[in-house]
């Protein structure tokens, strides 16, 4: 055989990133891509507001077709394919026809898991109910939406206050205008927040409507004919007419722990800078995968579009023999809680002290516009920064619009590591819409720098 | 005398701010503000909005007045004070109490020079005629409302397609609806950005209904009863109500030259990095000051908020003894156009030649939304970067809203000294509702660095 064979599973952002890289750099390369679910390279993060029926039709979350990866990039893709072993000793996949259940062998010569990951299912009574949804696949997103089209619910219940079940939220209460209950078993929302930055994306949750209760656990749900009608928790029940569990997710790495490959941080198949695995013949890339925090080189997982996509990309260039890295990673995210923005960038309190860092930290409340500029709404903005050195250890911003953007200039700040200094020296832009002559980070990097000792 | 004696010249951005820090350092000081207009700290960048009577009323533009500098801060301001010499080797000001005419000596230990710019006024006939303004004190913003507000004009002509003229376009075109042309005698408007990103910006101007006219000179203003009823140019007669004169200014360095002091670029009054000049007793900062480009560390000059507060800062650090330093700026400025944004930083193109750097460019057309997410626009962005190196240079975007502040990625990797590829290695924030998975600018760099070498 003359072409090489490389087989990708999984097919959504990561993957498809990665064999569009390889056929790149490879042109002669069978590029073969297995994909569980019926769609390939679709907007997972999409999925919230297509439930919420903001993006009409569901086509629209598809970036490319199968059938156009074919045509544009001879790039084959079988979707309803699962995976179902590794033989890494033979250079070979077990692959399930989904449709129609025939099981086959295929031989690669260099192969990238991309698999990605899976929300976390707590085993409690009734949760095979009809009405409780995750939102992971495209197919569970149409599920959802079908069911809301149908069903008509008018409460619905949000298990989760990481980003899904905010965007969720969101979506049920400002887009839909129904009845929203948010649980968190824990006594803030966004775990990736600071506690009292929490408090202030709580209160904005609180301030659209939403009834957010926390501290208050999952216990079980009360199914009527096979359906969702209420949410027990700890403290009582909820009568809803639908669930939404936003728990978390896991990376999808069962098929490379069975084949005996490394693992990494929360069972991540680990992976170096250029995605390359424990084993020279696969790698690895997106949701499945490990990288590396920026701020200490220390293996890191987090799943994120971003990442994901950056992740192929470079195990794209590897693969097809090219040199790409990703040094790392910061965590940087953000989301959208009807009028509010929330962001956040590189290590939050908890993370600096888990990693003995001596740090100061400032947090200022200032407008997102010139005061006087109409439309200027509340902006907080959070910053750490590293004792006596004054290097930028990470920042959170809550506010109005025009607020989340700007935690991107501190996560190129602290990918340049940069100080608080250096970021207050920043020829930033600014005219009365968008900002003040200092813009909100540097006023905040300004009371940073007075701690971190200076000015 | 026990107190040290500091006469600050200029009581707007630079020299309050200076004031502030000089009080933080030194409590016992004695600092005097001499400030020409009556005014003082406010915010000369909302002049235009206030005039389209967006901002209501006049005194939301003054941060701080007068009697509050002296009461919090025990800093005296004399508004309507003109300084008319200095006399350094006496170490003493001359000054004109302009209420009252009186002139007066006063001594000083040390000076800062705060004297901001003057609008460019050509010598052309009728330029004398009511109904003709510049906007670049409180009481010409003042003036100009006053005159919208009692004479109501219809038809109003900008002359100088620059920020200020681009901003006094929209505030009389799309808040008050009136009939709006733009001339410059230029082939292009704005033209701190390239031909090509400057071309995307006329287009949008057309696209509101403002009258846009280029490559048309000044050539007079016809009077009727003194008041302006029509402007001539090199191809004809524009009639109009009312005239806004935005042909760019020049920094107010005549004391400084009439005393002997160094100027540096356009005029401007020399100054190293602590905004020391060069005489040992006198600082200067803002407006009238030059400063350096970060990217070359050549003397550069620039008219901006946000320098002209950087460098009040800056120079009140020093002269309270303290140690810091502004190694430079990069030009970045930004605007909005009714629904439109624009930005730039760094160098554009003809700054590249000028300077024989060998650059490459990439320019693409994106969203600023994730495509399917309702109200994603289009958003334009060209990057500059170094052949060989694929240094960052610079970068210029054209778009609809969330544009312009991501000037900033580029702003702050121009600072650090990040190449293409640093860039599209940037963990930046992510939702649907904000940016697609790689960020527009990243999308820009991708392309980038596969001109100046790579991927």
């Amino acid at each position: 055989m003359s072409r090489e064979r490389i087989i990708i599973v999984g097919g959504d952002a990561a993957g498809m990133s990665a064999a569009g890289q390889i056929r790149n750099l490879q042109p002669d390369a069978e590029i073969i891509v297995y994909e569980r679910s019926g769609y390939t390279s679709y907007a997972a993060c999409g999925i919230p507001y297509y439930v919420a029926g903001l993006v009409e039709p569901v086509t629209r979350l598809v970036v490319r077709t199968p059938e156009e990866f074919r045509k544009k990039q001879d790039i084959e893709v079988q979707v309803r394919h699962e995976v179902l072993s590794l033989d890494l000793s033979k250079g070979r996949v077990l692959v399930r026809d989904l449709e129609s259940g025939r099981e086959f062998e295929d031989p690669f010569g260099r192969l990238l898991l991309a698999t990605g990951a899976s929300p976390f299912l707590p085993p409690v009574e009734g949760a095979d109910g009809e009405g409780i949804f995750t939102l992971n696949t495209l197919e569970t997103g149409i599920a959802a939406r079908n069911y809301v089209d149908t069903v008509k619910p008018e409460r619905v219940v949000v298990i989760g206050g990481g980003y899904i079940g905010l965007e969720m939220a969101e979506a049920f209460g400002c887009v839909r205008d129904m009845k929203v209950t948010l649980i968190d078993k824990a006594p803030q929302v966004m775990s990736t927040f600071d506690p009292d930055m929490a408090e202030l994306i709580a209160s904005a949750i609180r301030g659209i409507g939403t009834e957010l209760r926390l501290g208050e656990g999952l216990v079980g749900f009360d199914l009527t004919d096979g359906r969702v009608s209420a949410v027990r928790t700890d403290f009582g029940t909820i009568p809803t007419d639908m669930v939404i569990m936003g728990l978390g997710v896991r990376p999808n790495s069962e098929l490379a722990g069975e084949a005996g490959m490394t693992l990494s941080v929360r069972n991540s198949i680990a992976a170096d800078t250029s995605m390359a695995t424990s084993h020279p013949a696969v790698w690895a890339a997106g949701d499945c995968a490990s990288t590396f925090h920026l701020l200490d080189g220390e293996p890191f997982w987090v799943a994120l579009g971003t990442v994901a996509n950056k992740m192929g990309r470079i195990a794209g260039i590897s693969m097809g023999g090219g040199q790409a890295e990703l040094r790392g990673v910061l965590g940087t995210a953000m989301s959208k809680h009807c009028g509010y923005e929330v962001a956040r960038t590189g290590f939050n309190e908890k993370e600096a002290v888990a990693r003995g860092l001596k740090y100061e930290t400032s947090m200022i409340k200032t407008k997102t516009r010139a005061g006087y500029y109409p439309g200027a709404e509340d902006m907080h903005v959070k910053l750490l920064g590293e004792e006596g050195t004054g290097r930028l250890l990470g920042g959170q911003i809550v506010g109005g619009q025009g607020s989340a953007k700007r935690v991107d200039i501190i996560a190129t700040a602290l990918s340049a590591g940069m100080t608080a200094r250096e970021l207050i020296d920043l020829d930033l832009g600014y005219a009365p819409p968008f900002s003040m002559p200092w813009d909100p980070v540097q006023i905040a990097g300004r009371v940073l720098l007075k701690k971190v000792g200076g000015e």
